[in-house]
């Protein structure tokens, strides 16, 4: 990975692209290299973003919204200003009880969203 | 750095310490390992991040307020919903305009906020 391979260093909430990710569930890509990607992802309420791992690690940060997020099979209510860890290859899921956004950032980079 | 440095899953606002980071800006730290570590900044309207530079990469979220950000000699205004990328050893710096918070995430981890 060349280290060229960046974002912008600014983004515009109004200029970003947004990308159908699942029923419900839109996102914007933020930052980026190699290390690390910020991605904001809008969901519905009821949407459902399926349990699944990856082997990135991921930080989130509910930017507004309740969510349901269960990571290795422990579920608990998150709202806004509340934020969870998965570590890498950890089962994880959520579920919106309140249309809202989350701000997930994985290191490294998640090369599958470019 | 052993597999077992890492924050819990979950960060509750409400219980995460609230740490003096400079004058009118305060800090909370969310998730982390050896890989990234998320950190939400609180500023006072008028408080300055001194401009500065480190090996990390931060990727950064508008979450409220209004601020003048400077990466590399470049000064823009972000508001809420907007972000910003740091590339590694690059001097930027910060200027509330609005109070507001600034979600950084940093790659690898900030091992001096610990």
């Amino acid at each position: 990975m060349s280290e060229t391979f960046k974002s912008q260093n600014f983004q515009r909430e109004a200029e970003l692209a947004w990308e159908h990710a699942d029923e419900g569930i839109e996102r914007q890509i933020y930052g980026y290299d190699n290390r690390v990607m910020m991605v904001k992802v809008k969901f519905e309420k009821g949407a459902v973003g399926s349990v699944h791992e990856h082997p990135h690690t991921q930080v989130s940060y509910v930017e507004s919204g309740v969510f349901e997020i269960t990571i290795a099979d422990e579920p608990q209510v998150l709202r806004k200003g509340d934020g969870f860890y998965v570590p890498p290859n950890t089962l994880h899921g959520a579920l919106c009880l309140e249309a809202g956004v989350l701000i997930d950032v994985f290191s490294p980079h998640r090369a599958d969203f470019l």
